[in-house]
């Protein structure tokens, strides 16, 4: 797919078919993710890849907003270290990696819909992290159950030029 | 430009050619972080665009790293409200305004390089930025002065199977 055919594609997905993810294509959007940038080159992340029924379900009581992780084909949690000195850096380069993944996940056609962790003991719990790690993020994968991810013309924004100013705001 | 390609091509640009780029490709550039995601799609960035040598020049001396603004074509400057509370946040969603937009520059052959600010009140002051509002970050572009973005095979990053994990840690 041309690349801004997937940037314009994109959208938040929470309902998904049953249509599995191939093993080729969910390693594609991982190794975006792995190429992201971060401070310092530091890439203070790791994935973990749920695909059981299950942990998915379970994965999905974490948060309120994440109970589209149920049915999703699989989920990518995003985990950091539970060092909270970096703080703003990591989670700016944890948006980075998720936005470059769901890039990635749109050229494919398939949706993303990412989400927070409320219940961080469970989330860290379902993951088998060791001390030290925690989950920040889940992004949720899967073929769209309605419409195929298209170019949205008018996307749900602000108007163009109320967000950018030339020179000086 | 295929999205694998765009994707793969990316890198930190720090040193640009002279060529400018057209206002086009820069709406386009800037079109993509309007579409960005954030939380609650609340969108909580500004883009400052700037293109003036002088200021480019007055702007690049706002922290150590941000010292290639003044070789760049144009430097887009993410605006926030300086309300610290939604911190963590708005931080990630900074993260992803920049990678879709640094991806989208990479489509059109555009390199990229953002950095931080140091000295934020120097910052606000070149924007004119009104009161509450701060400077996050500025994200560099320009036509590389050396090699053309092309797709790199092997980035200097973790080994895939060191940074995913499957079912659990």
């Amino acid at each position: 797919m041309q690349t801004w055919d997937a940037i314009t594609s994109r959208r938040n997905v929470r309902s998904f078919s049953d249509r599995p993810i191939s093993r080729e294509h969910l390693d594609q959007i991982l190794e975006a993710g792995r190429r992201a940038p971060s401070s310092q080159n530091t890439q203070p992340w790791g994935f973990v890849v749920v695909t059981d029924r299950a942990q998915l379900r379970d994965l999905s009581t974490v948060w309120v907003g994440a109970k589209h992780v149920s049915s999703s084909a699989a989920t990518i949690a995003l985990v950091i270290s539970d060092d909270p000195e970096p703080g703003r850096r990591v989670q700016f380069d944890l948006g980075q990696a998720t936005m470059i993944m769901m890039i990635a996940a749109a050229d494919l056609g398939i949706g993303s819909g990412h989400a927070g962790v409320g219940d961080q003991a469970a989330a860290n719990r379902l993951l088998g992290l060791p001390a030290g790690r925690t989950c920040s993020f889940l992004i949720a994968l899967g073929y769209p159950s309605g419409r195929p991810l298209a170019p949205i013309s008018k996307p749900d924004r602000k108007p163009f030029d109320e967000v950018v100013h030339w020179g000086t705001w």
